[in-house]
């Protein structure tokens, strides 16, 4: 039987046991769901056992348990390990949702449901794709599926347990399904994410809060001095000033380049929707290569002095900022959490005292696009959306990706499925159930492609 | 009896009432202490009719009512007409005060308290020192005692007061007692204050708070954008670079930078006492030079994006600081208001929308010193303190100095008992006991030889 025929004999039962999912609030963030993630969890490990794993098994974590389950058919052929997460965001503001975000709701080909894609539906893709490939008679690599519980709460337990389960996640690549395309009519993958850094900085001038009257003009005020350190961060060409800070950034293939500017994108609307007359950026470089392919630098919250009502003149004792750097592959996050820190100690005047403190950060990821799994997922794709995917990198961090790289020693294919209209994280979250099953088949594609890709 | 045997028989009553005005949260910039101002100003009614004066009324204004009370002894004596204020600074950072700073308490000879130097500790000196004189039977000019309750938000309503009441203000010169000495052991009177200019900034970005992985890097972030703004309005030389901004300043003459070298000034204890490794003002300038007779931009207070616990990565929306200059004699503050507020609206880049309002202002006031007034405030500070009073400038700014004088068209004797250590505006606000009662002898001696100095 075909790929296509197995998927349309059996679209009904794909779509029932997506729903079962999607019924259990899997709420990570909030205590009393503790009995739904478990729920959860066992839901999956029976799923996983009828769709054809030899064996899976609910196990436990310093946190949520996560599913693993495992279909070996030989100790000779490669092994692709899928990662996706069975925990979902909470779904507040529930006034907002039109049905009930725990009782999925068909509407104009669209399920609606906290999870419909991220990562409920997505992870039943990667789930039905192993299914159809298996039950057509044409998996060739053995399969691993890792189901964690705990991603919207920053993946604490998982590192642990991958680290203390190296041979077990043993594997040749990992697929992840939790990502969006760039449209609904342009196929991409997702080939780079940027990393993190953060840190708080406190800026203290005088002992105590002064009279700006008396001590004005006199003493170096700590919030001045703040605004001037960070201004001086970057320069009027929207570079980080900090030397070194770019020595390990590679600057976009040609290739990449042209795919970027492929992708559709209108500078108008974007500024429209965020509502500002003109973008800033690094010169030299488009708007999408800015957010997704080069570092930058946002305060993220600023504070200090009289912030209530009316006015208050004082020149204060201290000043606060919270500061980050995206940043891209290549670039490492503790060497430049380190080089930012030394940056600032030396810059800072002796007129103030400064103490600046790493929050948390996170490495960036690159998928090389002629990675044989990569060139499998690429044709795959090519197949089942009838266009060539686009390879493109993005500007958010999925913290759990390096780490996986970095656990395991193996790259990760981004096959995401999403997109911005499915409004992930928000009321009213959806998947379009046509998407779905397309999905469904683009996986099982890459794994009948995944060991031609391979020897190639 | 004796204007010191007066003061010594009467000494716990002065402190008794003076506790009781400090009692009283008279917040002028917060709405919820609306209350506790008609409840200051009554009180301050009640304790001027118990210290002599024949009438004493709480009058309306188009904002906090003011205190007003006079005693006339004959229509053919010169007038002194008396100033202060009865509302203070807010009390916070609450956590950073000892104790209550509603409830005052005694500590190494010491008054704690929020008020108990600016402005009621010097307030009561005053109205004790008329006490004293009227009681001692030495009291030989008219009286006039007119309180505020909003010069710490700009004395908004005292303006409007003073025009519409400048028959009942009328007056030959008026003492003020708001400001401080140069140090504890050198007393001084204040013959010149800065003037005030204070906005508020609000720079606004994208419309709503970003995702700094999907927008870093490609739209202005407004808290960067806003530190760069307030970077740029200072140089290296710290000079303030808005054109124009100096055209009104006087340099200082001869005469007057020979004076305030007089000061006896150690910059390592001014350091130390503040705990700053160094000082930084204008170039070319002493520290006594910059912070009182040359003008200065500080920023009172920034706020924007996440300021809570922990780390958040976000794109804000908007940024705000509350900013302010400090204005030297000639320089008129409405015209550098409007001069600093072009500035901004000019330089701001279009990436962002900003927004910046005008809080208040006050002009800065300079006092000669061959007054009759000054000559006698000279001898009476002589006499209390046994020692001459250097004549110098101060930093702040009592903007309703140079309203009076524009108002009434007379000048005021700045008789200020305060010292730096006394903390006003800041946690721990206090004031000596001892200095309190040998201020009190000050003011009443000033009545004694007032007369005197007004026809030599």
């Amino acid at each position: 039987m075909s790929i296509k025929n197995y998927i349309e004999n059996h679209k009904e039962r794909f779509l029932d046991e997506w729903f079962e999912l999607l019924r259990i609030p899997s709420v990570s963030s909030k205590q009393e769901h503790k009995p739904d993630m478990i729920r959860c969890a066992e839901r999956w490990q029976t799923l996983l056992l009828s769709t054809g794993f030899e064996r899976a098994e609910v196990m436990p974590t310093t946190g949520n348990p996560v599913v693993y389950a495992e279909r070996i058919i030989s100790p000779d052929v490669p092994t692709v390990l899928v990662y996706g997460h069975y925990d979902v965001m909470p779904p507040e503001p529930l006034e907002l949702w039109k049905s009930d975000p725990f009782e999925p709701e068909i509407r104009d080909g669209r399920v609606y449901a906290r999870g419909a894609d991220d990562d409920k539906g997505q992870a039943m893709i990667q789930a039905k794709g192993f299914e159809t490939v298996l039950q057509t008679g044409m998996l060739n690599c053995n399969v691993k599926f890792i189901l964690e519980g705990e991603e919207e709460i920053g993946s604490a337990g998982l590192e642990t347990f991958c680290e203390t389960n190296k041979d077990l996640l043993k594997a040749d690549v990992i697929l992840v399904s939790d990502t969006s395309m760039v449209s609904e009519e342009i196929p991409s993958l997702t080939t780079g994410l940027r990393g993190l850094s953060y840190w708080e900085i406190e800026v203290t001038g005088p002992n105590r809060d002064l009279h700006s009257g008396h001590f004005g003009g006199a003493v170096a005020n700590p919030i001045n001095v703040l605004c001037k350190l960070i201004a001086d961060i970057t320069d009027a060409d929207g570079r980080i000033t900090i030397p070194t800070f770019y020595d390990d950034v590679e600057e976009l293939s040609a290739i990449e380049k042209e795919m970027l500017a492929k992708v559709p994108f209108s500078e108008e609307k974007y500024r429209e929707a965020i509502d500002v007359e003109a973008l800033l950026g690094e010169k030299g470089y488009t708007t999408l290569e800015r957010n997704s392919c080069r570092p930058s630098f946002d305060v993220c919250g600023i504070w200090g002095g009289y912030t209530g009502e009316g006015s208050k003149t004082v020149l204060p004792s201290k000043a606060y900022a919270k500061l980050s750097c995206r940043l891209v592959p290549y670039q490492d996050s503790e060497k430049i959490s380190r080089l930012f820190m030394d940056y600032i100690e030396r810059v800072t005047p002796k007129y103030v005292k400064v103490r600046i403190t790493h929050h948390h950060g996170g490495q960036a990821y690159i998928c090389p696009i002629d990675l044989p799994a990569y060139r499998a997922a690429e044709k795959a794709f090519t197949i089942a959306f009838g266009k060539k995917p686009l390879a493109v990198r993005r500007g958010g961090s999925i913290p759990i990706i390096p780490t996986l790289e970095k656990t395991l020693g193996i790259k990760t294919i981004l096959m995401g499925f999403g997109l911005e209209r499915n409004a992930i994280h928000s009321p009213n979250e959806s998947f379009e159930i046509e998407r779905f099953y397309t999905g469904v088949e683009a996986v099982a594609e890459f794994y009948r492609l995944y060991l031609e890709g391979y020897k190639r």
